[in-house]
């Protein structure tokens, strides 16, 4: 089976880093939900058109991440992203953060379709179509390398 | 003429630093804009209210901000505001944050009063009544100490 | 057994939301992390200290975060810790924050105490001393209330 | 006078938004801190190696910004940068974010060269030859168009 990634880079910023010196923590979630935002415009949505024309939008509803190593200021990191997961009202995505091979994050994000006032809402089968090329089976994705 | 100041205090969390160890420049934007909500709210005024009932906001439309020492993380800070303008759609802070009695920034911060589309709209009667007893003219501020 | 839990409060500002009108999901982890310093600080122990006298500092190594309802401009919440675990170099919370009685976000963070390089240091005793008493073994945590 | 402009592009993601629907005030400096950084790389200067080979660093020292229009989430932004002043210690740009023709903020960034302790530092004779050619005399930018 294939696996497919979208591979999307980031530089890393001052705004980006604590007084640690590295990335701090929450800001990798940052890079993640561009990351995703990238992922969905190559798959031809735009979320912002999505809301105003459908009154749709995703909301995180779980994530799972593992720090692995620390990324520093003006290092250029890649996000991985694979959707491995499109069902009723959620979406699940697995996404890395590398710098060239050395693995920085690791993390697994749920997203619920809502409408506006937050309530569930199954995907549109328009929005289902334009992704389900887009989707890795998550079998495929966790069988070793 | 009493120049009337408003303090609030900030604690430095390690998601206000970067790499060099200090406050991130752009993170004392934050302190101000909160200091500046507690500032109305002590004075009557609730933001999220005066958009749901009035359709009124408040955007920044100036920032003068002088960096004079850095801060650091677990640093506990205090933003002292003055109102010194309130004029047809315009209020204007002053606003200094200090550690103890050393100056780390000082600034002036011109806000306009909107519709929700952007539109300037004159400061409501029932706002200016409330904020007037707040005001400091510049005049006092400005004179030495 | 009793669950020891801390109670941390945290006012929504505007920089905490996005366009969505809700809190944006990385800032509960700040929320977090801020909760978790005064935590410790409560216990007499002061991060900046423990870094500049005994050259440790602790990085999160996992986040689990469920996003049950979401936060808004001006909402007050309250962030509940409880330190479930500390062995070796890790140290374990679980977070709840919580509008009054409403669940927002539940997590589990994970951290790993290091020298300045990154590598794993023993949780020095001193510090341990410190903690233990606020310490609430898991078991106790997930008993169904 | 020929005035020398260095464009950067930015993409609004949702982290950059707050509840009234638009990018956040403070947000906007990191944009510009990113810019300048760009700007600096592309003149051959990386801030990172300034700092560990020369014990050097920049800090912002003065910010004047004006916010003309709301930009959104999903806007590509281009940061128009121009450096309009380099002597002793000091380095100020001038920085205009636009969407397309639209100007949505304008800007005057002062920063001082530091070492790592804080005291001013010349700016150093080699950091100097690689920018001087970027210089555009802050005359030629005020020139009416």
């Amino acid at each position: 089976m294939t696996v497919i990634t979208h591979a999307f880079s980031v530089r890393v910023y001052y705004e980006d880093t604590d007084h640690g010196g590295i990335v701090y923590y929450a800001n990798y979630l940052k890079f993640m939900e561009r990351a995703r935002t990238e992922f969905l415009r190559d798959a031809g949505i735009e979320l912002d058109e999505l809301e105003s024309v459908s009154g749709i939008v995703f909301a995180v509803t779980e994530a799972h991440v593992h720090y692995l190593n620390p990324a520093r200021f003006n290092d250029v990191l890649i996000v991985d992203s694979t959707l491995i997961e499109v069902r009723g009202a959620r979406m699940t995505f697995q996404q890395q953060i590398r710098r060239e091979a050395e693995n920085i994050v690791e993390s697994e994000i749920r997203l619920a379709c809502m409408d506006r006032e937050g309530r569930p809402r199954r995907i549109p089968a328009e929005l289902r179509r334009k992704i389900q090329p887009e989707l890795t089976p998550a079998a495929a994705v966790r069988e070793p390398a």
